[in-house]
């Protein structure tokens, strides 16, 4: 096992009823900023929930954050935030929204004169103390409800980067799985996806005796092997939802990264694709995850073979034919919440193969667990995905 | 899955060489009580690293916290501190060190007359803001270095409770697997029965559709039964200690624990047969644990069978075959840690049987996860037991 330093103070408040909590965890006189997207939360009766618990305080709206939260959307979030002298912020949406809203905290208590620069080069960040801030979670995907990351995009320089920050945990998250019933398939499909790459890029790397997590891992893979194709077609059983629900949260809020080596390079990949082309996150991780475990295979062979026996309960036939069928298990499952897993079937082809390999070449990124996923790799695993 | 709120903010620092790091978490101008037991730390190194850590701080001595920390040597402890000026507590040993260093955090900052009176009320620490604590951890068992309870043992009146207040968690713990290297084989096997009790006592209830819970308690218990009777007999390898103090770290740290029923009247029997007879805490729990399965089994029907085939792999046979054969293992595991089974192997009798039953009544104790381990099964329990 790898030395680490774990520590994540988010405090959980999970279950049916639970967003009338918010009152209980908010100072009385808190300025609160509340933050959501498209407005979906107006037609499931969130926002009404929210209001209601928010009670007497002042609230400033901030509505319109987009998928693939834009800094150009933020920016006036933050100017608004100024303005009226938000203390709290409360985001009640979706990862967007939620990291949209770290952004917001961290950029309130930025000095620099372009918030930008701290997504670009997140040392900026050290001195910089966020506004505290907390969530109503609408979409179980990122994990963002209790982590300290945030994925930005930039629409004038079609970028979409990732920051940290050690304070911009939410201080509370509110999850209850009711939420869940009104969701659009597709949403769910797209969370289920997520949350099972985001588990692959902790877990499928190479063996470091960590036993434990490995287990954890693989529990919350099996549970989404289980729900998953299942809770995209009816997302409406409290049980089902609650899994699925708490399924993505543990999927990355750093218990099963504890002590252990971690990939990433298919998110990065897949980041690309969507500031490139405008897929959905959870679409670039079904297209890219499959075609990276066939190019990287030599690399993650034990701990492949290791996944083809614990979760897809392979365990007999010779190793590398285990493996092509974990592989194509993995491709099925993702298909099976009804993502397609090729580029072609986005219309998506060479030239966009290039400019992905250009810009990483340009940025001089080796990505992966053992940082040997090389723009020539990348080429090799687009080529696959094709 | 039921409602429930998490919220744990210990920071856990682990591997090699991480004692050290003391020095980076701690202001430099506290004033430190470092407790410990019985001088091994002097022995194994433990000491001088943890002093060469603390720097040129103020530092008070407070070892000789015995096994079942007594609430008699902690309030010597207590008035140390408060004459010294102590500002902050760092706990260097195991379960009990760290339990008796809670109870001095919080009858630090208590103004009643006598401690004792919150131990057996926990209601009476809600105003109470405990000295901040944190850990060394010298030997994986309880799981007190992440969680926010303790155990004290009273002398005057054989009494042994518990109490957990919400701001006693450690604020960081340091685990160097390394420390376990010179830990008496005793020792060891009493701590991974611990763990083991630990998380059958979260598990081991009734199905609550926690899938993901289920799967994270089934997976230390399995990595718990491939390492736990050989740790016990060779405890050098980084590998494997390393697997041993995470399993028991995330045994009782409220992660397995979210959202699911609990039990824990293997725990309650078991304290009394340490506070009436002087048995070590692991032994009580592989005592009592194989009992209670057999007395309960009833109750814990489906969960004994889950436990049966994800555990044990036992998938074919009757129900009832696979869960005498599941408890017969569980008996097993513990005999094969060194640890004897039966009231019988200790001498102990139907007089003290009598007597915990009789406590138990007066106290008008009902255990378990369904408040239906009565007295009168109590009773059933140590028979079976005997």
């Amino acid at each position: 096992m790898e030395n680490f330093i774990f520590c994540n103070p988010t405090k959980l408040i999970f279950g049916k009823g639970t967003i009338a909590s918010i009152d209980a965890q908010l100072p009385a006189d808190s300025v609160v900023m509340m933050t959501y997207g498209g407005g979906s939360i107006k037609k499931n009766g969130v926002y009404e929930q929210v209001r209601k618990a928010l009670g007497s305080r002042r609230v400033v709206e901030f509505g319109g954050i987009e998928p693939n939260p834009r800094y150009e959307t933020l920016m006036k979030a933050v100017a608004s935030a100024k303005a009226e002298g938000v203390d709290f912020l409360l985001a009640v949406g979706g990862g967007s929204v939620i990291d949209g809203t770290k952004f917001i905290a961290c950029a309130m208590g930025y000095e620099g004169s372009d918030p930008w620069d701290f997504v670009r080069d997140n040392s900026k960040l050290k001195s910089v103390t966020p506004l505290p801030l907390a969530t109503v979670l609408t979409l179980p995907a990122t994990g963002s409800e209790m982590n300290n990351g945030a994925v930005i995009t930039r629409g004038s320089s079609d970028e979409k980067l990732a920051f940290h920050h050690r304070d911009v945990y939410p201080r509370f998250s509110v999850l209850d799985p009711e939420v869940c019933y009104s969701l659009p398939d597709k949403q769910v499909a797209n969370g289920v996806a997520d949350t099972f790459a985001h588990v692959l890029e902790q877990y499928l790397t190479y063996p470091c005796h960590a036993m434990v997590q490995d287990r954890f891992a693989e529990g919350i893979l099996k549970t989404l092997v289980e729900i998953g194709p299942g809770v995209v077609k009816d997302h409406t059983d409290y049980d089902t939802v609650s899994n699925y629900m708490f399924s993505a949260t543990m999927g990355l809020n750093g218990i099963i990264a504890m002590g252990v080596p971690q990939d990433w390079a298919t998110h990065m990949i897949g980041h690309e694709l969507t500031a490139l082309c405008g897929l959905d996150h959870g679409v670039t991780l079904a297209i890219v995850f499959p075609a990276l475990m066939s190019v990287m295979r030599a690399d993650k062979h034990d701990k492949l073979l290791q996944y083809a026996c614990r979760v897809w309960g392979i365990d007999s036939g010779s190793p590398e034919a285990r493996i092509d069928e974990a592989i194509s298990l993995t491709r099925r499952f993702f298909e099976a919440l009804g993502i397609k897993t090729h580029l072609s079937d986005y219309g998506i082809g060479d030239d966009i193969i290039r400019s992905i390999v250009d810009r990483m070449s340009e940025r001089g990124w080796k990505l992966g667990e053992r940082g040997n996923v090389t723009p020539d790799k990348v080429k090799l695993i687009l080529e696959a995905a094709k």
